[in-house]
């Protein structure tokens, strides 16, 4: 008897045509099966954001054996929803999202429609994990990273994750990794998030950028310091977000009104 | 010498002209000068998602003695970013986000736009809270929960909140709470997520709807409790999303490649 092959459930936020998706497919396809549901286009910083308002369209853009892609009208998290609803022939074995162009590490995991993917399967009860290279560029080279993918989606599909928890994985952008490292999320806050411009239809307008100030620079055990030395950072992620340690001191509050 | 009133900032996900932010305007004037910087129309589900690929637009639409009300073209994440990097005279003392027409509860803090204000201002190191009502009438009654609104608002402003923590508080759709629970997240699953309906152009298309199952309904400490037994559900939320728990397990896999 032959044992099946697993299933994997791809997504991504740059969308259907991105290089780090494509380079995904062509790295995880020796191992399982693919069903790959990606946005129509860029839908970076998508976060975990849904549509409601609207019908989404999914097409099926490219089959083969062992792998099927459709392009989504939605954001990240509406192709995780609408794969597991009405396109995987089966429960996947592992949610997989990326491979980024771009750091998810440390706060970004609030903005990343990566992150969005991989949250989204872990709260369908699905192993998930993003990918993300510290490289924004269209082309950037994913080839130093896909021998720890691949290595990293192994392992998971071998032992699973805890219910609730889910990884973030972040690429450093050099030519030789020096290994892994398990992170927690390093401190930081983006500043000057604007550039501001004169509107040529009058008024001001703002396009978002920013600088990121790490907290914490020498913290060996911060996924950005592992970033910047070298590192594969993986940062387990939980869905549960409930501050317990604050939940004490607030039951001593006055909350009568 | 007068001391300055707080300043307090507010925005919401369903838009500029919603009535739970009306309601949260009136009931907090009293209390505080206000900065409201709302999305221009709906952004429900918008999550922590932000705009990286075009301008933001904000236009001044009201100004009164202690109070500014922007319109804005971005997401509610964009309105705080926004607000904080070019249109608030001081730091605010305070984020709100609110009143949404919705349920805010469990897991759908990851998807929550009113949520996504309120992490932001959280990341951005103000204390922050977000309040919903379990209704998504657009001319939902929010009157009984008008005074816990104005209680939480004066406690947080007396005794802030520690670095990386927020609240997420959710009222019950009832005529009268019974009080205050301090709450950790539900949790459950959204099932059954799409109708399915035929494209007028051809195909399909998929409508996200779908229904929550509380794995927990008799969990006296958890938000869903709470609302299903007329409380109000105060859940103490935190940005750092590491798993540490899992942290050593990680470390005993082996991850050479």
């Amino acid at each position: 008897m032959t044992r099946q092959r697993p299933l994997l459930l791809l997504s991504n936020d740059d969308g259907v045509d991105a290089k780090g998706l494509r380079e995904l497919i062509r790295t995880l396809c020796p191992l399982a099966d693919l069903m790959v549901v990606a946005p129509d286009g860029p839908r970076s910083g998508a976060s975990g954001s849904i549509t409601s308002e609207n019908p989404l369209r999914a097409v099926l853009v490219e089959q083969k054996p062992g792998m099927a892609l459709y392009k989504c009208t939605g954001t990240p998290v509406d192709c995780i929803k609408l794969a597991l609803h009405s396109l995987v022939p089966r429960t996947p074995d592992l949610v997989v999202g990326g491979i980024n162009h771009g750091d998810n590490s440390s706060v970004n995991v609030h903005y990343s429609g990566t992150m969005g993917v991989v949250i989204e399967g872990c709260l369908k009860r699905i192993p998930s994990v993003g990918f993300s290279l510290c490289n924004h560029a269209a082309d950037a080279d994913f080839s130093a990273a896909l021998p720890y993918v691949r290595r990293i989606t192994e392992l998971l599909l071998a032992e699973g994750l805890p219910a609730g928890t889910c990884l973030n994985v972040n690429f450093p952008d050099v030519e030789r990794m020096k290994g892994v490292r398990v992170c927690r999320q390093t401190s930081g806050v983006w500043a000057q998030e604007f550039a501001v411009m004169d509107n040529p239809r009058g008024g001001k307008c703002y396009w978002l950028t920013g600088s990121f100030r790490n907290d914490e620079p020498e913290a060996e055990d911060s996924d950005r310091w592992a970033l910047a030395n070298g590192y594969v950072a993986i940062t387990p992620t939980q869905i549960d977000m409930t501050a317990y340690a604050l939940m004490d001191k607030l039951n001593r509050w006055n909350w009568e009104v």
